[in-house]
Parts: C-alpha cells; structure tokens; sequence
C-alpha cells in the first residue's frame, strides 16, 4: 500500500481524488488537507462523504505529509500550489501537482499569463507534463508530475497523434471547446449563480484564456517545434450542466491527405489506449457517455479535400483532473494503469 | 400616465418589475434606483436590457422620487425597505412595498421573526396585504401595499375560499412547496451554486422558515380568526429550475364535504378572476405553464374522505412578486386589473 | 464466481445493473438479454459501454440462462416478467425481479392495479419482498425475490422504524415524493420530452399512482396489519433532473411522543445499516449525495407537538432498482453485503 | 386589423406564433389549423392557453383560409407546406411560410438535400428569403416570404456585412452553432428524451446538416456570386437547455484589416437596426439574454492578423422563426417593424 496525501482537498478535483484514492487498492489515505485553520469533518463540505466519519480535512501541513506519506496529490489554486510542491519535493516527496504551476517550460510565459512570479523555477524544471497517454515514458519516473488542464487535455489528446506524426497543416487551429459548470471551480461566482448561468449559453475570455498558450507549447513540444508559430484559436463556453468537456476541433490540412490515412496515424497512436476510444462513423461523441469516467472519447471527420474535423469528450474532473492525475500515479508505480479507474 | 420609480432595481424581483412597466401603458418609468454608491447603465446589470441606454440605475434617492414621481415599488431586503417606504410614506409617495416589512399585522411577530427591530410602526399600521384577488377593495384605496411573499402567494390562494368560506378543517393543514432558484435572489451563495443545486433536490428551513408565520396570520384572517390555532406545516424545497413555484398543500376536512361542494367554493371565488385558472380534472398543473405570467393555476383533488389536495402553480417573481405588485397598481388606479399582465 | 445473466438489459434499470455486475467482483456475467429479435452491441444502445465489444445483448433465451446461470436478473415491464420468472424458477434459476410482478401478497390486487392477470400466482406466493434492510432474513434463502419499486423504497424506509415499532400514529400518512426523470423509463414520451419537462415541475398520478398500494401493503404488513385501513396519500412529481428521489412524509403521531424516543427507534431499526444513513439536525438531505450509490438518507424533525416530517433520499435507479437488487443478491450468497455498491 | 390565420399551430413555432400574434395589435386572429382529424381546444396541447378556451385547433383547410384571412403563416413541415403554400398564394392570400420548402433558389438543391421532390417551383421561384434585416426591400412587397431556418438566421446574421461589403475572406468559414432542445421540435425522440440530454452535449449532423447548403447559398448571393465556391462549415450541437442558439464563426480574412474597419462595416449595417445588438468589447453574448425576444446579439472580436471571430446569440423559435416571421408581416403591411415584438 503506498501512502497517499491531499492538499486541496476541499475543490471538486479534490474531492474527486478524495473518491478515486478510496477505490484504489493500492493506496492508503493518509491525510486530507487545505487551507483551514481548524479540522473540519470531510463530510461538513462534501456530504456524500458523511458515512466516513474518520476523514477530516486538516490544516496543510508538510511537515506531516513528509513524515508519513510518499506521494501528495495537490489541487490548489496556482500559485498556492508552488511552494507546497517545492517544500514536499525537497524532502523526498513525490508530488502530483493539478494547478497551473508546473505546467509551463517557458516560466515566463506562464508568470506573464497568471501574473505572478514563480518562485520554484529549479523545480518546475524537473517537473513533467502528465498527459498520461502521451509522456507516459517520462511520467514513469517523474519525482514531481504537472497535471494538464481540463481543456488542454480535451484539446491535446485531440491533436497529439496529428503532431506526433508531423501531419503538415496551416494554422490556425481552431479549438471550440464547451464546458460544464464544475470546471469553474467551488466557489460561488456571479457567471455560476444558478440562475444566471441555467438555460443560456455563452463565451468567455475569447482569445485570451490561460490554457491558450498552455495548449500551444505542448503542442508545438509534440511536434517537434518545428514550427515555432503554431496557433491555436481556443474559444471556451460555458454549457449549463455539471460536468463534461466537449472540445470541437477544425484543422486545415496543407495536403489532401486521404481520410484514410488520418485515421490510421490515430489509431496506431491510441488503439491499445485503453482510456481513449476512438468512436466509429457515425457514432458521435456526448460528454454523457465519458462523465464519471476517465475516458476520452474522440470522434474524426474530414470534410472537403483539406478540412479535418477532431472532437473530443471527457469527463473534465476525471480525465481532466483527478483521473488522469491518479492514471500518473499509477503509471509511476507500474500498477496497472487502470486500476482505481474502470 | 402616471410616474414612477423602483428601488431596488438590481435584484431579479427588479428586474420583473422593470420589463412589466416598461410594456405598460400607463405607466412613466421616471427612475430606476438602488443601493448603489454610483449611477450604473442598466444594462450592466441585466445585458437584456442593453438597447436601452437611457436607462440607468441610480443610488437611491427619496428626495428626487417625492419631487418626480406618484408612485415607488420598493424591491429591496427586509429592513432596507422600512425606511425608504416610511420617509416616501409621510411625502404622499403610494408605496409599493415587496419586502417582508409591511406584511404582519403583528409587528412583534415580523420582530421576532426577522430578528430586527420595526421603526415604521405607525405607517405599518396603514399597509394593506396585497393579495390581490383576496383584498382588492382594500388595495383600492391603500397608500402603503405589501405584497405578499412567493410562497405566501401560492399557498393562500390555494387556501382562500376554504378559509374565506369557513371550511371546518383538522389542523394542521400541510404545504409541501417547490421553488425554482430564482427565489433565493441574485446574490451567489453555496446553495445556489450550478454545480451545488443543480440536478439536486432538497428541503430547506424545514418548520422554521419566514414564509410560515405570514401563511399562518393571513390564513387566521380570512378564516375570521376564530381558530387562533389553525397551523401550517410549510416545507420549502429548492428545484432545478429558475422560476415557478408549485404547492402541494394537503387539508383534512372536518366533515365529509362532497367534492362538488368544494368545487363550488372555488369556483364561487375565483371564476371572475383572470389570473386564477381552476384546472379540469387530470390536467396538473406545471410550473411551465404559468412562468413569465401573471396566472396562478389550482388543481383540486379529493382522496378518501377527509382528505383533499390543492396544487397551485405560479412564477415566485411575476405573480409571486412583480407582477402581483403591478395588479395591484393597476387596481389602485382603477386601470383594468390586466393591463401589462397579459 | 456466480453466473449471472440479466433479462431487460435496454432499459436503465438494466444499465445500472450491468454497470454494477461488472465491478462486482463475485459476479461473472454471462448474459445480458432483451426483448429484442436479433443481437445487438452493448454498446449501440449505451455507447458509454462502447468499448466493451464483447457485451452483445441478445433475445431472451431462458434455455441458455437455465444451462449457463444460477441467477438471473429481470428488468423487464410488469407482466412480461411474469413468464421469464417462472420459467427460470421452475427450472431451479433463482430470479431477482425488479419488475412490480411479484411484489404484491394480495394478487387480486396486483391484477387490479395493473389491470392484468396474474400467471404465476403459485411462485408469485413463494416470492420475497426485497426491501434489503427491512427483510433480510426472508432474502436470505429466497429463490425469488421481487425488489420494491424506487418511490416504495423512498417512502418505506422512511416508515418502517415506525411500523416496526408499532408507533401508534392518525391515518393518512402523506408522501410527497419527487423523482428525478429517469424514473419513467427509456421509452420517450411526451411528458419526458426535454423541452416539455425541463425547467417545469408537475405532479402526476395523484392518488392513483401504483406505488400507492404497494407502500400500504407493505406498511400494514410491518406494522403487524393492525390496522386494516392504514392509508397512504401519495403524490408523485416529475422533477427536471435525471436522477434521483426525495420523499417528503408526514405523519400524525396519536402521542406526543418525545422526539428523542422517535430518534433512538430509527438508531436501533438502522445504526448498524451500512446503507442508511440518519443525517444530524439541520443536514438536510440532497439528492446529490445519493445519486450514484446506494445509500438511503434519512432525516427526521417534529413540528409541533404531533407532527414528525421524515424525509428521504435515494437514487431511483440504484437504492431504488439495481442496487437493491445486487444488495438482496450478496445477501443470497452471503457476500459482504457491500460488495460491489461502495 | 389584419386578419390571420395559422396552419402548424401545434408545433414549438406555431406556439410562438400564436403568442405573438395575440399581442399584436394590428391582427385578428381568425383561425389556428393543423394536420389534425378534428377540432381540438388549443389548451390540450398548450396548457399554458388553457384559459383561452375560445381557440380552437381546426383541421387544415384551404378553403376557409381563402374565405376568411388576408395572410398565412405555415409553420408545417417541409414538404407539407408546399401544397398549402401553392393552394392558398395561387388564390391571393399571402403566405408566410417558417418550413424550408422555399428557402432555396436553387430548386434541385432542395430537392437533393430534403430527398422530395418539389411540387410547387413555379411559385417558389416568387418567394422571397426573409431574413428581415437584410432583404426588407423584397420583403415589402412579397407575396410569398420564405422565413430563414433558425442556425441560418444566427449565421448569416452575423456574416452579411462582411459579405454585402465583399470583405475577402479564405474559405470556409466555421460556423460551429450551439442550440436548445425546442430547435429539435416537438416530436419525441430518443434523443430529445430528458434523460437522453440533459446533463450533456453533443454534437450532431457535422457536415451534412441540412441548414449548411441554405446557408452557403445565402451568403453567396449576398456576396455578389463571385466567389461561387464559398464555403461555410457548419457543425451544430445540442444543449441541455430549453431556447436559444449561440454560433461562434470563424473567418479567416485575405487581408489584414483593421478591426477598427470590420466595426464600421458592421455598425453602418446595423446601426439602425432595432432587432440587432452590436455589444461592445468584453460583453460576450449570452442565450440568457435574447431568449423570448427578438433580437440578435452579436459579438466581434479579431485574434492575431486575420482570424475574426463573430458570435451571434438568438433564440431559435423567436428570431430564428416566429418572431422573423411577424418582423415580415410588418414589414409587409408598413407597420412599424417593432408592433408585437418588444
């Protein structure tokens, strides 16, 4: 049994964890915590969790979590998550961290888009980008692991055999992505008042929201950066219902490269991926048949000579969360990497 | 035409009020205010409005309303209300009040209650309960109307002609009620969270909650306050859904008073009025049928001897608000009591 | 490894029932059938088991259940499970119906109620009512077990501390229940068109519906059948959420019994039910922390001196179908009777 | 007055139709009709008019229509309106037809992509295309005025400037649309089934939707024809939500104009425009916001060089078709264009 700790576990990627972590044969739940001052009984904010009277959510406390853990799932906002991850890190501690604070290579990219400073820039450098299905080589041995964001997984899983395989396309990409209401997180906002944002649908931060260029230098990585300029139009919506990510992807091809040929770079990628699943003609993705789960559903179609359409379903808690966070974990370990998960 | 002004315009019952007189004929919308420090376009806070520019919500002002206008609606929080209602009050300014403030004829009742101390006493006196189907003459003639709150709405008019026509029943009589979210307000809270609310069910303030007592006094009253015991059981219940209000309110009746009999009752009351639609038997009501208008649908339906069941349906912000504020200007001008409502 | 087959794989009680064989880590599952003509993927008719090539859903066949199974799992419609039951009973198979077929002791009701001739009266009388908590003994070595319908498990388990107790209470009990939409089955319907029951809430089948006999004959049995004319008011209303039901009951204590004494009946009826949980005052319950699993929530407070609210919360589909079902399964077989529902 | 009648008065925008009809000061509504048997109370199928008992749904009948009315409106499905539509314009009556039977000049088109032949060519060559912004000219004086389906509406809504302007782009266009339910009409289906979409998003139709040819044709013909391989990639989706279309399109211009210049091309279109909404910068458009009204919001916004993305935001059975509709029949009679619709 490996013990296991939280530090965030008052959000819904905590909670998620929290769930997934007491399915797991494999772990042993050592300490739930985040930023109280005093123990709260887990379940006072989740009361699903009412039965199991032992857990408490504590004040963080690294200390603790070194002295008995031997991995920390964090899944705090960014920012707070850096200096938990450098301390833990120090002292041995493997951490999955799910905030945006080890996501960027390019650390000044990502202190101009949070507008922050990053003060753990020696160990953002060790840390490896946790897109299970495509760095699970380096995954392995990662000491601290960066989770993706929900969108960018929903948007890269997507693309990554197209950049993998080098697939010449003319940019922009263009990445309309739909989101359920959960992926803005616990904390009651005027956009998430039930009433405001139920039965109506909207845009938000066109152009400019933060996993834009999260996107972008992942997929640029991929594609072996060989274009340094390639673009991704990302459009985020907010779709009255709880959880879900739909992400409809427009690529234009430089050649007429046959439909054929297309499917077959995604299905050598993906067809022994037991997470994804690559959806026949006609059948196309619904965040319905992914939610709960951590799979990610993607549905291909070309239209016209040069026009390939990606789209992609996932569950934005679990396979954009704390699924693909615990798929990490399990990676790192050599357990079966769907273990706690199907 | 007559003038007149609203404060309180930034909160959804606001908002109702605003779209209701602005498609009236008869009335000049001179202000909009609320407890704002800066003047703000209305369409900042309700992007539905965005075409009217001339439209502005201005701090609140009494001196401007008693020099520009005949009559205020006054859409703001307990407390809040008191003091504008009574200063507008004593300048011959009718008030239109939709708070909690002017509802009790027992202002140690409403005291305790609302945990709060009544300043306007005197004028509280003078407040007429707008129930507008069940106290129109004294509507006619009132400076000063309380509406009654949503819940109080559609329980009393499912009450009514029972009480009214001296109906022996067992006590206590039990309302099982069903909001939709928008009646907790504008304000985010925990509970109306999307993710927390949504595809979610749950009773709240269970045997404790304001809308109670107003039920109970009211009830007394029309029932010529000879059982100074007749006691309500309300349970309220949050729905997924943003508007409309159903009860299901179930009466034992002393004696066995056959079913035509009640249905006379009913009829007797309410076949002369517009916005109360007896339903045949085997159409329900829904809430669908009934929101963004001024109706009140009521469904009555004996069980066994003794028991009979009334369902009432209405829109908590149009007929359990706004627009039973706006039927009652409308019978306070001797305007035909539809005029805007239809 | 006990092999299992399931009859009425299509519908979403059958679903659940797939989904929760397959984590259970005693059941082998040989079969799913339906009333189809030809085999069809799992996957075509839930494409969230589109990965599971190999689950096919075949016509039913009792001859191959009875070759290849020891249980069966019936979520068929009421009356086409009655011959399925028999078959496969007679030729030693043990069933677990969740249809309403065999849930009724007084067949003359039954055939009343559902306007229907009973088959297979003889095994209808050796069938056992699957209230898990409730009848665990009988479940024990049934051969047939017929599990309650979701609105009788809502309101049941709110009573049966009650009824087991002989707590003398005043004729009718009121249960004001409201379900989620999945409750009426796969079949599209008018009243389930999204558009038509989305963001509207109505009652349905007042005083009429099925499950009102069902819970009363149930109830009188608990208490002993002391009282003969023991009546339930049920009223059922269509929610606009997929899952879920809260059950509303009122109840006339004939004593003013102390609160604390009606506390510690349902602490000593379910304080070692891993599934009930009794939630502390003012923790109402939601259908959002049931949904999914198969807890029952219960919560209970005295108004007055004479009037006990219980209120309950169950997923229809789980507590209230399926996984009640594999609960009286592992009960059967004497699993831990958790396996396979935490 | 004007008097009216309607055929496809059972249908979501025979609703609204009527709705709006009943407001609208200059009409007489003489008859409602259907493909029904018999003559129905328009409250059986429309409880919300339940009050209304003197409206009647007749069996459709030509006849009466010619005897009787000056203008009709079909809301029936394609096919079914041609025949309508013939009978009564061949005997003067003037039709306002919401069905796609003659939305295209391109007669072999429609009969390709509804797979029906078209029995009425010789008329439809004199419809006119009623996307009232844009054609008001030919509108006025229409005997036969085919209104706009409702994605079309929302995408050549917010792509006629740049077209009538003849801003060089590089095909396709994007055009990834988001509707509510109600677009899927009133017939249930699996996938209109509440459990079946509620809580989920899905795209459908990608490539083959039956709107992307209306659209392309239309926007060809606004261009001036020169680019007579313009084309426009439609993907629509389904939301969990009652009403409402939102469309985010994406166009990539030849050249790099400034955004100032785009702004101009739309504002000297629209600026006069009662029904359309130019929202200004970080105002993103929201379903919430033009639902039950007429209007249209539309949103630009330019990213990098040459990539403008323009969202529009209607609501389907309003803007997208009755509301065009009675904005039509203004037009015609020279009523100012706003009767009935603010």
């Amino acid at each position: 049994m490996i013990k296991v700790g939280i530090i965030g576990a008052k959000g819904y990627a905590g909670k998620e964890l929290i769930r997934l972590c007491l399915k797991h044969n494999q772990i042993e739940l050592i300490s739930l915590m985040d930023l109280v001052n005093e123990p709260e009984p887990l379940g006072d904010t989740f009361p699903e969790f009412i039965h199991l009277k032992h857990l408490v959510i504590e004040p963080a406390n690294t200390e603790k979590l070194v002295a008995q853990t031997e991995v920390v799932f964090l899944a705090l906002p960014h920012k707070a998550a850096q200096s938990y991850a450098g301390t833990l890190f120090r002292n041995g501690i493997r951490v999955i961290d799910l905030s945006a604070d080890f996501r960027f290579r390019d650390l000044a990219l990502y202190e101009k888009i949070y507008n922050v400073e990053h003060k753990e820039k020696e160990i953002a450098r060790q840390a490896v980008y946790g897109l299970a299905e495509i760095n699970r080589q380096s995954i392995r041995n990662a000491r601290l692991i960066s989770v993706p964001g929900c969108y960018p997984t929903s948007v890269l899983l997507g693309l990554a055999p197209l950049a993998l395989a080098r697939v010449k396309i003319i940019p922009p990409i263009i990445a309309d992505s739909k989101s359920g209401v959960s992926g803005a997180g616990r904390k009651p906002t005027d956009n998430t008042h039930f009433p405001e944002c139920n039965e109506s649908l909207q845009p938000y931060s066109i152009g400019k929201h933060r996993h834009q260029p999260e996107i972008e230098e992942k997929l640029r990585e991929m594609s072996g950066n060989e274009d340094k300029n390639l673009k991704v139009i990302f459009t985020p919506h907010l779709i009255p219902m709880n959880r879900g990510i739909l992400s409809t992807i427009y690529i234009k091809l430089t050649e007429n490269t046959p439909f054929q040929k297309i499917q077959e770079i995604y299905q050598a990628q993906y067809e022994k991926e037991t997470f994804i699943r690559l959806l026949p003609e006609g059948k196309y993705p619904a965040t319905k048949n992914v939610v709960y789960t951590n799979f990610c559903d993607i549905y291909l179609q070309k239209i016209y000579d040069h026009l390939l359409i990606v789209i992609t379903a996932i569950d934005n808690l679990i396979k954009g969360a704390a699924g693909q966070a615990l798929q990490c974990f399990n990676i790192c370990y050599d357990i079966p990497e769907t273990t706690g998960l199907l």
